[in-house]
C-alpha cells in the first residue's frame, strides 16, 4: 500500500523546496544530448539557446515506416482548487519509465499560457521533482508559438474590421480596382488567394478584366454582417477589461464602431489549428477556411475571402514545429500547442505525438496530456484529436488525489489564503470513499472508448494508508486495470516506478479496440446529446434561442458534420461548477454554438464560460523578479 | 561622376529581381561562422536556428578595455513616398567596408515591425543586393523581442485596470490584507517590490504589522486618477480599429469602463527602454519607474507601485540581447530595438552599438541607423541615445536620392498605383537643384553636433549624371566632407565602395568635438524651442492647453530635466507633412506632452500624430504565402 521503495536518482530534499528552487538546482543537459539520445539527426532540429530546440516535421517523413510506440493519454478527475497534479504526474511517469525502467519515452505537454503564469495559477511545467526544465523558459515565451498565434489571430481581426470599413466607404468599382490594381504595364492580376474566393463564388475566370460588373461586385464586396462576426481578438495576458470592448471609436473610423472583445490567446481557433494540423499544407487549408462571420446572403466568410490565409500560415510556419525540452531526470519532452480544455480543445499537438511515437519505436512510450478533467480534456482527445490524427491510445492514466476526492465527497469549500479545513489534513475514509464517485465515473467514461485505464493516486503528505487504499479499491472495482500510489512530486521518477510498471503492463496486451463516442455524421444536436448524456450524465439538453439559431445556420452551411468541442466548466461534470462528485439528472444548457471550421469542430458554449481570465488583487507577478547578481529569475511558481 | 567600377562579388542580375528572390538565392552562412569571424566566443551567444543568434552582454564585459571602433550613424533626408533607401544604404555601406575594403565592420539595425510588413510598406531588411538575410526571419518574429514588449506592455496595462477595479470594490483593510496575506504560519510579508513603494512613500518599515491604518491605506490604495492615465495597450499589427476603444464593458467589470486605445508595439515606452538600457539592472530600474498616471494628490504612479516592475524585467530578460544576423555579403549585423522615429525614439539599441564598437576594435566600424529624416532620427540619436550611452559618433552619413530631392524641389505628388510623373523619370536638373535645400539643411543640422557629414546619393536607373552632379555639388558646398554616388541596390557592396572610402576618410582624423544641441537642465519649453528653431527652422512654438498643463505637471513632478523626444511627422521639417523642401517661419504646435520616465525622455506630440497605422484596401498580405512544395515564403517584400 505504501509507495514502492526505489532509490531516487535525484538529490531529493524534505520538505520539498519550491519548484523554481528545484528546477534551478539541476543543471540541464545541452539539448543536443537529449536530441541525440532520442534519435534525432542534427539537421532535424534547430537550437533555440542550449536548452530548447524546434523539431522539424521532416523527422516524421524519415521515420514514416517506423513501428509506433505505445500511446498513453493522461487525464484527471474533475479538478478542484486543491490540484490533482496532472502535469506533474505526466512528467513523473516519464521520468520513471525513462530513468528507472529503461524504456524509451517521450512526454508531450502543452505550452503554458503567460496569462496564468503572472496571474493566479503560476506556471505549468510540472512540480516538485517532476518538472520540465528550465521551467522559466517553458513558462515564458518558450520558442514563440503563442506569440505567433496572437499575431496571426489579430492580423485576421484587423483585416476583417478594415475590410468592412473600406467596403462601406468605397464604390464597387473603386473597391475592385484597389483590390486588383494595374501594374506598371497596365495589367491587372489576381493574387493567388483571390482565385480561392473566385472558385468559391463559382467564377471560373483568371483575368480580372473578364469579370462582369456583377461578378466584380460579388468578388470585391464581402458584405459581412457585423452581427454575425464570431472572430475576436486575443492576447496572452489575463486582462479582464478586454472581455467586452467597443472598437473603432476614433474620428477617422467614421462612426464604424463595433462591440467585440478579447479572449486569452490559447483559446484562439488558431491554437486549435496548430494542435490539429497534420502538416504545413493541412495548416494552410485550415487557416484559410476559418470562418469569421457570414454575408447578408448567409454565406460563410473565411480568412481566405479576406486574402489573409497565406499570411497567417507564414506567421505560423515555425510554430508548427514542436519544442524539445527535458525533464529533471533528462528524459525528452515535446512542448506544443496550448492549455485550457474548458474553453478550447486543450490537448498537445498531433504532430508532436506522431513524431514521438515514431522516435520511441515499438517498445517505447509517448505520454501525452489532456487538459483538466477527463470529461472534457480526454473526451476531446478521443473524439476530436484521435479522429484528426488516426491514432488511438493504448492506455488512459487517470490522476486522482485523496484531497480532491474528499472535496468531491462533500468536503468543505477551500478558500485561498485561509488554512485548509482539517477534513483535508486528517484521516477521513468515509469522505474519500464518498468522493470516489467522481473517479469511478471518469473510469467508466474512459472505458467507453475501449481503452484500459490505470489510476494514478498522487500522494500528499497527509494522506493515510487507509484513505489511499479506499481510492485504490474503488478504482479497481470500477474497472481500472490497476491503481497505483505515486510520490513523484517528492521523489521524482523514483516515486512513479509503480505507476510506470502498471502502464507498461496495461499496454502489453494486444492493441485495444478503440471506438469513438459518436459518429460525426449525426446531427449537431444528436452529437451534443451523446456527450451530455454519456459523458456528463445529463438528463437532457436545453438550447437557448441563440444556440438554436446557430445550429440551424451551421447545418445550412454544411458544417454539421464536424465533431463537437464543448466549452464547459472544468469544475463539474455538469455546467454548474459547484456540483462536485458525480451529478446526474441535470439539464445541460447550451447558450450558444460557434463554429471553428478551420480547426474542424463546433463549439457549444455550456452555461456562462469566461474566455478571458482576470487578475486577483495580488497577482503572482508581485513575487517575480530577476536576481540581478545571478541573472536568475526568482518568484516564478 | 559615374559609379566607381568595382566588380561585384555577388552574382548580380539586371533588372534587379525582387528582394525576396535575391535573398533566397544566396545561401546564408551558419551564424556560428559569422560569430566566430566577429570574435565572439561560443559561450557568448545562443543559437536561434542556424541563421540567428542572440549575443550575450557578457561579451561587452570581456572586452571592456578594448579600444572602440569608429561610430557612424546613417540618417536620411526628409523621406518621401519615393523612398530614399536608408536601410539599404546602411547595409550596402557595410558590405562595401567588410567585403571589399577589408575593414572589420558591424551593422546595427532595428527589428522591423510586423505591422507594416503585412500592411503597406513591407519588410525592412534592406533591398536589392544590400539586404540582411534571411529576410523572412528578420521580418517575422525574429527572436521574439517585439513580442516580449507586447507582453510586458500589456501586462502593465492589465495590472493598472485591474488594480483600479479592486481598489474601487474593496475597503482599505481588505485591500491591504489581500496585498499582504498571512502565510501558513500566520505571518505577513512585503514582496520585495512593495519595499520600493514604501520607500517612495517615506514609510521606513519592513513588517506589515507595524504600519498604521493611515500608512496601510497610503500603501495599498494607489488612487489613480483615470483621466491622468497615459499608459495604453499595444499590438504589433496595423489595426486602426484599436486606436480608440472603450474597455471594461462586461457586466463583471461593474460599469468601470474607460476610454483608451492601442498603439503599435514599437511605439511602446518599453521599446525605448530596451533601446536605451545599458544593462539588465538599468533595465529593471527603468521599467519599474515608468509612470502610468498620477494619484489624486498629483503624485506619479509607477510600474513598481503596481508591483509589476520585476515581472516586466523577467519578460524582457532575453530581449536585451541583440540578434546576430548577416548581410548578403556575409558581414555581421546586430538587429535590435525598433523603428518609427516619428512616434518613438526609433534608433537601434545602445547595447548593440557598445558590443559592436568593442568587437570591431580600433580600426573597425560600427554603422548604426537612425530612423526617418535626420531632423527626427538623427536628432534623437544625438540628444537622447548618445547622452544615455556616453558614446559620440565619428561621422554622419546622410542618404539622399535624386527622385526624393525632386519632390522636395516642388515635384508633383506621387500616388500609389498610378505611373510616376515624367519629372521623376527624365532629367530635370533645376528641379533637383531646387530640392537640394532639404539636403543642405540636414547637412547644416548635422554639423551643429560637430561631426563630419558624408552624403550618399543612392542612384536610381533614371538618374542622369547632371542630376547626380547637382546633388554632389550642393552637398559639398553645404559643408559635407564628401558626397558619393552609390549603386549598392543593384551591385551590393561593390556599388558602395566609393562611399566606404569616403566614410573611412571622414573618420581618419582626430575624434570630432561632439556636442549636444541642448543642456537637459534647461526648462521643458526651452528645450523644445531649441529643437524647433535649430533643427526644424520654426519661428516659434505654440502650446495647446493640454500641453501647457502637462508641462506644468511634469515640471512639478521633477521630470523637467529629461531630454526631449519629439513625436512629429517624418515627411517635413515642419508639423505639416505637405511642406516639402526646407520650410521655415512656421509656428510649431505642441498638442500634448507625455513623459516616458522609464525610457528617460519627454514626448511632445507635434500636431496630430497617429500612433497606430492602418491597413489599405489591398494590404501586402494578399501576396504573402508559403510555397508548400519548397516550404519557402513567397510575396514578402
Amino acid at each position: 500500500m505504501t509507495t514502492e521503495e526505489v532509490k531516487p536518482l535525484l538529490p531529493v530534499k524534505t520538505p520539498v523546496p519550491s519548484d523554481i528552487e528545484i528546477a534551478q538546482s539541476i543543471e540541464p543537459q545541452h539539448i543536443k544530448v537529449i536530441a541525440d539520445a532520442l534519435g534525432l539527426l542534427p539537421e532535424e532540429y534547430d537550437l533555440y539557446g542550449i536548452h530548447k530546440a524546434k523539431v522539424k516535421l521532416s523527422v516524421r517523413d524519415r521515420l514514416k515506416d517506423a513501428p509506433l510506440g505505445k500511446y498513453v493519454v493522461v487525464a484527471g478527475i474533475t479538478p478542484t482548487p486543491l490540484g490533482e497534479g496532472k502535469s506533474t504526474t505526466t512528467i513523473g511517469l516519464c521520468q520513471a519509465l525513462g530513468a528507472y525502467l529503461e524504456k524509451k519515452v517521450l512526454t508531450c505537454v502543452r505550452q503554458p499560457s503567460q496569462g496564468p503564469t503572472f496571474g493566479i495559477k503560476g506556471g505549468a511545467a510540472g512540480g516538485g521533482y517532476s518538472q520540465v526544465i528550465p521551467m522559466e523558459e517553458m513558462n515564458l515565451h518558450l520558442t514563440g508559438d503563442i506569440h505567433a498565434i496572437t499575431a496571426a489571430n489579430n492580423l485576421l481581426a484587423a483585416a476583417l474590421d478594415v475590410r468592412m470599413f473600406h467596403e462601406r466607404t468605397q464604390t464597387d468599382e473603386a473597391l475592385f480596382n484597389r483590390l486588383c490594381p494595374a501594374d506598371k504595364q497596365g495589367k491587372r492580376k489576381f493574387a493567388a488567394v483571390m482565385l480561392r474566393r473566385l472558385a468559391k463564388l463559382g467564377i471560373n475566370k483568371t483575368d480580372p478584366e473578364e469579370l462582369t460588373p456583377e461578378e466584380r461586385k460579388d468578388f470585391a464586396r464581402l458584405d459581412i454582417v457585423p452581427e454575425s462576426i464570431t472572430w475576436r481578438r486575443v492576447i496572452d495576458t489575463n486582462d479582464r477589461f478586454l472581455r467586452s470592448v467597443t472598437v473603432g471609436q476614433g474620428t477617422e473610423e467614421r462612426g464604424q464602431s463595433r462591440s467585440t472583445g478579447f479572449d486569452i490567446t490559447v483559446s484562439s481557433e488558431i491554437m486549435a489549428v496548430l494542435a490539429l494540423a497534420t502538416d504545413l499544407a493541412d495548416m494552410r487549408e485550415r487557416l484559410g477556411r476559418m470562418v469569421v462571420g457570414n454575408d447578408s446572403k448567409g454565406r460563410p466568410v473565411t480568412a481566405d475571402d479576406l486574402g489573409v490565409g497565406g499570411a497567417l500560415t507564414v506567421l505560423m510556419k515555425d510554430a508548427i514545429e514542436p519544442t524539445l525540452m527535458q525533464t529533471l531526470e533528462k528524459t525528452p519532452v515535446l512542448v506544443h500547442a496550448g492549455p485550457f480544455a474548458n474553453i478550447a480543445h486543450g490537448n498537445s499537438s498531433i504532430v508532436a505525438d506522431q513524431i514521438g511515437l515514431r522516435l520511441v519505436g515499438e517498445d517505447g512510450f509517448v505520454i501525452t496530456e489532456a487538459g483538466f478533467g477527463a470529461d472534457i480534456g480526454m473526451e476531446k482527445f478521443m473524439n476530436i484529436k484521435c479522429r484528426a490524427s488516426g491514432l488511438a491510445p493504448d492506455c488512459v492514466v487517470l490522476v486522482a488525489t485523496v484531497r480532491a476526492l474528499k472535496m468531491h465527497g462533500g468536503g468543505p469549500p477551500v478558500v485561498a489564503g485561509t488554512p485548509l479545513h482539517h477534513d483535508y489534513t486528517t484521516e477521513n475514509v468515509p469522505l474519500v470513499t464518498a468522493g470516489c464517485c467522481n473517479l469511478v465515473r471518469h473510469i467508466e467514461n474512459a472505458r467507453k472508448y475501449g481503452v484500459p485505464v490505470v489510476v494514478a493516486v498522487n500522494r500528499f503528505a497527509n494522506d493515510t494508508d487507509a484513505e489511499l487504499e479506499a481510492v485504490r479499491k474503488a478504482a479497481v472495482e470500477a474497472g481500472a486495470t490497476d491503481a497505483v500510489i505515486c510520490a513523484h512530486h517528492g521523489l521524482g521518477g523514483a516515486g512513479a516506478v509503480g505507476l510506470g510498471r502498471a502502464v507498461v503492463a496495461a499496454c502489453s496486451g494486444p492493441r485495444p479496440d478503440f471506438k469513438f463516442l459518436y459518429d460525426v455524421n449525426l446531427s449537431i444536436k444528436e452529437k451534443i446529446e451523446i456527450i451530455a448524456k454519456q459523458m456528463y450524465h445529463a438528463a437532457g439538453v436545453e438550447y437557448k434561442p441563440e444556440a438554436e439559431a446557430q445550429i440551424e445556420k451551421y447545418t445550412r452551411m454544411g458544417f454539421d458534420n464536424l465533431p463537437i468541442c464543448m466549452a464547459k466548466t472544468q469544475y463539474s461534470f455538469s455546467h454548474d461548477a459547484s456540483q462536485k462528485g458525480a451529478p446526474s439528472g441535470f439539464i445541460l444548457p447550451i447558450r450558444d454554438v460557434r463554429a471553428s471550421v478551420g480547426a474542424g469542430f463546433l463549439f457549444p458554449l455550456v452555461g456562462s464560460m469566461m474566455t478571458m481570465p482576470g487578475l486577483p488583487t495580488r497577482p503572482c507577478f508581485y513575487d517575480i523578479d530577476l536576481d540581478l547578481l545571478t541573472g536568475k529569475i526568482v518568484g516564478l511558481s
